[in-house]
């Protein structure tokens, strides 16, 4: 523990990068948990490591060969088994703070009729979406009475509402991924490859507050084109576009997820600039669109309205944002055909880009948060502008 | 490319930290998935990101929420079907080389219907273990005529007899994990805590080779009962055992796992150079009994049976030693009751420990190979003696 100060919280010394979830708000999502499981017809609940996890008892476990799970029932019973091994590793988590039953159980024994006795009963167990297979099949050998049907949705309509503490932890790593992207001069120019550039935005970010880089995405020239391009050994060079697309997690938890397009010395590509700008305007229509009451599908349709009536249409090829919180893909999806109604705490990225196969992509991201009054809350201040990278170390032409 | 050195490969430059499995491994590999779905009464397989995938196609992706997979079936044939936004992410892969077709999807179809149809007919449809609950849940609506069943043991018994290359491979990566702990002394002394001794060691994984740290256990006086303990915000202190366990693949995707047991200054429990000796000694014939026709159950009685014979059996709480690759854990698992025979190629940890709570731990893990001529090949070297770190930074005692 720091002592408390008296000057205002800031960089990377916010106590939203690190704070834990308040015990309380775990136990009121496991109790909204059961009204979920009641509402979608579920009568128990197994949830195994990972973010959902993490969202209930505040602590998760790197997912192994042996079961970790929370046994939630719709009536309002929640229980966490864990491998007697690695019971030492939950002592001290909220989960224990939670007042939990923490069942272990031991190597050579059956995991899954633990589950079985504790589910009794149920006709239709929900699974997290990411339980493996190896447990799927494990818990549907044990429990061959019951129907399997995913807990995901369930537990996404809890998830997709942040809290005013999950807003605070997003604000927190979104300003970190922006004083990143605020030293980009000292990384990105010409003569380095992308793959070095990302080992130096990679440390930078770990530097500015977050637990690790999750992913960089270096994108130069040609390979910008490609939406999911990593880095690669391609060397950058003066004219380029480079996409930066950057994100991992606070210590708390929470992800950030950035982009900006830079230009390195100027644009070697006359379209570049006009592409740019299209872009722009496109997150920003996109952003503008993020009111309560509007729908997931018109946030898309707002971005994608600017790129198609600038007759780019074509090269706009990914959908225009997604979910980002615990994890940094996670509903709601901004996406043609969802016509999900936007609510105060929704967060999620804005996104659009323009990729021309074998020449260049931009692509300008923002986290964006429905506000309690129901107005945008940008959580990315980073300006939008073609920013200009040294063409080479000493800020001269190449 | 580099050019070719004359010099003996050595250190961070060892190729085998990098190498790519040759396409012709790949292709006999997936030949030989065949012969394991018939013998396994599997029609058809789908495999998800992963180790698994990585290990047929030589490359995989971060598992999201859209389906990327191989489908191979029981009659030779293999396709990876991917969501044509990460098509361009699969060029120049080991699995463009392979001449595998390559099916792509788009966003808002219905993947699972295209497994279907490439899997028409199939009675049993085989998936990896790791296959998230939401694709198999997908698959199973997909195909309701055919059983499910774990892929898992079938690939299991290719994974775990590993080839030349990924001897080499696990070989250059247990160097490099050997060069970590050699490094310790510039980082474990009293006064510190795990958690900033872990970044450091974190930090000269890279250096040393890894492409990242998956795991740096730093477990510091009471902290080292804990077999799974982290690192933790205690301050370490003269006289202190450490138990320092850390892994993580190299740039080809071989993990390192190895283990020491370290002592700051001089041992302040005067049971610790007795216990330190006994696990030690439990660890060297753990090692002797890794010989080909042998079994995985003799290897753990052989270190458990020195510690249960110096009086510390119930200390001994965990298995003894897990299969190691492509994943930190896979099979073969060192524990009672499993009696597979030993055959070159398998490679695994060796890591007998006695953990005495709210005192201290002593682990000593090394990866040993059946080697060809049947006999266990180290590939860790670093000394197992009760090495003494500084008691503060200049080496003198605090």
């Amino acid at each position: 523990m720091v002592a408390p100060s008296v000057t205002e919280a800031s960089g990377v010394d916010d106590p939203a990068l690190t704070a834990p979830t308040p015990t309380s708000a775990l136990a009121a999502r496991i109790e909204r948990l059961a009204g979920q499981a009641r509402h979608s017809g579920i009568d128990a609940m197994v949830i195994g490591p990972g973010a959902d996890l993490r969202y209930f008892v505040g602590h998760s476990v790197s997912s192994h060969e042996r079961l970790t799970c929370l046994v939630a029932g719709a009536d309002g019973t929640a229980r966490l088994l864990v491998p007697a091994l690695e019971r030492p590793g939950w002592s001290g988590t909220p989960a224990e703070d939670l007042g939990l039953e923490i069942i272990t159980w031991r190597d050579g024994h059956d995991p899954y009729s633990v589950v079985a006795a504790l589910v009794q009963g149920a006709a239709v167990l929900g699974v997290d979406d990411h339980l493996p297979a190896v447990h799927m099949l494990g818990l549907q050998a044990a429990v061959p009475g019951s129907d399997m049907a995913l807990a995901g949705p369930a537990i996404a309509e809890l998830r997709m509402r942040k809290d005013d503490a999950e807003v605070a932890a997003l604000t927190a790593v979104g300003a970190a991924v922006d004083r990143v992207h605020g030293r980009m001069p000292e990384w990105l120019r010409a003569g380095r490859t992308e793959r070095g550039v990302a080992a130096d935005i990679a440390a930078g970010m770990v530097e500015e507050g977050h637990a690790r880089a999750d992913f960089v995405i270096v994108g130069s020239g040609p390979n910008g084109a490609s939406p999911h391009h990593a880095a690669s050994d391609r060397t950058i060079k003066v004219g380029d576009s480079v996409v930066v697309d950057i994100g991992g997690p606070s210590p708390a938890g929470y992800f950030s997820d950035c982009t900006r397009s830079y230009v390195v010395g100027g644009p070697a590509d006359p379209e570049l600039g006009v592409v740019h700008e299209v872009v722009r305007q496109a997150q920003a229509a996109g952003v503008a669109a993020v009111v309560a009451g509007g729908s997931c599908e018109s946030v898309d349709a707002a971005s994608r309205g600017v790129i198609t009536d600038a007759g780019y249409g074509e090269y706009f090829i990914t959908r225009t944002g997604h979910g980002i919180g615990l994890e940094v893909h996670e509903h709601p999806y901004m996406v043609s055909g969802n016509s999900r109604i936007l609510e105060p705490g929704m967060a999620f990225s804005v996104e659009p880009g323009i990729y021309l196969p074998g020449r260049f992509g931009v692509r300008i991201e923002d986290i964006v948060v429905v506000g309690v009054d129901g107005q945008p809350l940008l959580l990315n201040n980073a300006s939008t502008e073609q920013l200009a990278m040294p063409a080479a170390r000493d800020g001269g032409m190449a």
